[in-house]
């Protein structure tokens, strides 16, 4: 048996099809461009459906199709939250790949989760049963597996860590992100970045030359490799940032891996020595030192290998 | 068919047989005393036989025995770790009460975990299939359901939320209690008032008439009761931190209800009001909308109730 993975990003599609030992048989990856509402819902379905009917063509036996959507899956309702396609509110995208998928299972997480599912398939957390996948991007999210189930929470809503209390008193500038997101997202490395270039009066380094709505994390990176001390000071503070975080989901969840990957990990990664010392202050002594903390092993193909992990293990479709 | 939960506190023992709809039929409590080792072994276990010997004289079936330690229960070894018995560090308990018991299953599990089990069953989270019991007393701890089971982690000390980070920077006093629970447990309460104290030389109110070293949160509930500004402070200030815990509880899990217990809520439940506003700011907009915040329904009893529910829950129990 094999299984369709397919992962819907905000821009792209990508599809794969898996071996039951997580071999890639064959993929491609398509832009979403503009579509959204329904006709990005066809152009889904329609490359689901191709994707299905080439395999039989090649003899695969196709036993289940997993999707990765970028945002939240309604597990009761079959529907879809997804914030970057518009008119993705509550998407009944099951029901339409359904259709599509004839007699085949289908299943759908959303890419936090199909990314922790991915890592212990293939990636660095291979054969964990507790692990989770802290995703930067411009936002932040978790995908937790604990006891070899995604945890979902009772909304399907779990792993909301970018809105992580992580420093006292409140600022309404956390209101629409949260505190760990505000801080150290993607976008928030350049809030940051913001608002130290206006307290800092005495700087004239190289983020200073950029209008400061330009600004955005590659812009700091490369400041940093640059030797710039503003960027320097912002990366200080997101790796504290980080650091907390982990120790948090290390102190509440003892994982035996916890995975950094997203856009932002990435150049971050080289910082993985530094957040690991930072978790080391604050989290639980004995399960920061059982923890392993690492990169993604799958270089941002985790949700998709994410997908095809999550058809695989749909009981069903073993008995297809 | 009845079970027998019991829960063994640090300084006392209580046990109780339920029936299958979690109601008291007997019930007997006594204190631990000085006993250590395997003399508090030996004490649990006779009461134990005990127990099971008048039940079945009485004609009731117990079909399993679950019960709660002040610490870790390791599934894997059926060995515990419970700080406050001196020398029960990878204590073999489960093998002594599985001698006691004959060929009645037997399950261990900490009083955390078996705290939001006796809510579950019969307390204040009813039926809930993902919920937080937040225990603050002289320490911090949570038990976590999620999905209709105990949350472990790979070593079964997950929900040690004691350890979470909730305040930039690291401090070294943080080191032997983490960032929560070194200010906001019972005695957490107590170091930060001897804090404050130190700093406040103008207040010469209740808490300054004690010896610094003899405060406990119980003085502090006190002198606020009496209108004291300090014990105002501390109050105020242990409320933003447990409003921050409760924030990123519901961020990260998304369960239906978070029970607040253990010997501080007592006097604290109180607060519960400031404390779900101070959430309210911080957590995940969705999910701290659709969760409930609320005391223990159980008051103290919590962990007894868990340990009857254990019991029941275990599925040879049920064939029995």
């Amino acid at each position: 048996m094999e299984v369709l993975g397919v992962d819907l990003g905000g821009t792209k599609l990508a599809l794969a099809v898996f071996s039951e030992g997580g071999e890639i048989l064959s993929s491609e990856s398509l832009p979403l461009g503009s579509r959204s509402g329904k006709e990005a819902g066809s152009f889904v379905t329609g490359l689901i459906r191709a994707n299905l009917e080439r395999a039989r063509s090649e003899g695969l036996n196709i036993g289940s199709v997993g999707v990765s959507v970028p945002g939240i899956s309604m597990v009761r309702t079959g529907t879809v939250w997804a914030p970057n396609i518009e008119g993705w509110i509550d998407y009944p995208l099951y029901r339409e790949i359904k259709e599509a998928a004839g007699d085949i299972p289908v299943l759908i997480d959303s890419d936090r989760a199909c990314s922790i599912l991915g890592e212990v398939w293939m990636g660095n957390a291979k054969g964990c049963r507790d692990a989770v996948f802290l995703a930067v991007g411009t936002g932040i999210g978790a995908g937790i597996l604990s006891n070899g189930e995604v945890l979902r929470g009772s909304d399907d809503i779990a792993g909301a860590i970018g809105w992580m209390a992580l420093d006292r008193p409140f600022h309404s500038k956390y209101k629409n992100y949260g505190c760990f997101e505000y801080n150290a997202s993607g976008d928030g490395m350049a809030r940051v970045a913001r608002e130290f270039l206006e307290k800092e009066n005495d700087y004239s380094g190289m983020l200073r030359q950029l209008a400061p709505g330009t600004i955005t994390s590659r812009h700091i990176f490369a400041a940093m490799d640059a030797g710039d001390k503003l960027a320097d000071q912002v990366l200080g503070q997101c790796i504290v940032f980080w650091g907390m975080a982990v120790a948090n989901i290390v102190s509440l969840l003892n994982p035996e891996k916890v995975i950094l990957g997203g856009g932002v990990f990435g150049p971050a990664v080289r910082f993985i020595p530094e957040i690991t010392k930072e978790s080391e202050l604050w989290a639980q002594p004995v399960s920061i030192r059982k923890v392993k903390i690492e990169a993604s092993g799958l270089e941002g193909e985790a949700a998709v290998y994410g997908a095809g992990y999550l058809a695989l293990k749909n009981p069903n479709a073993l008995n297809h």
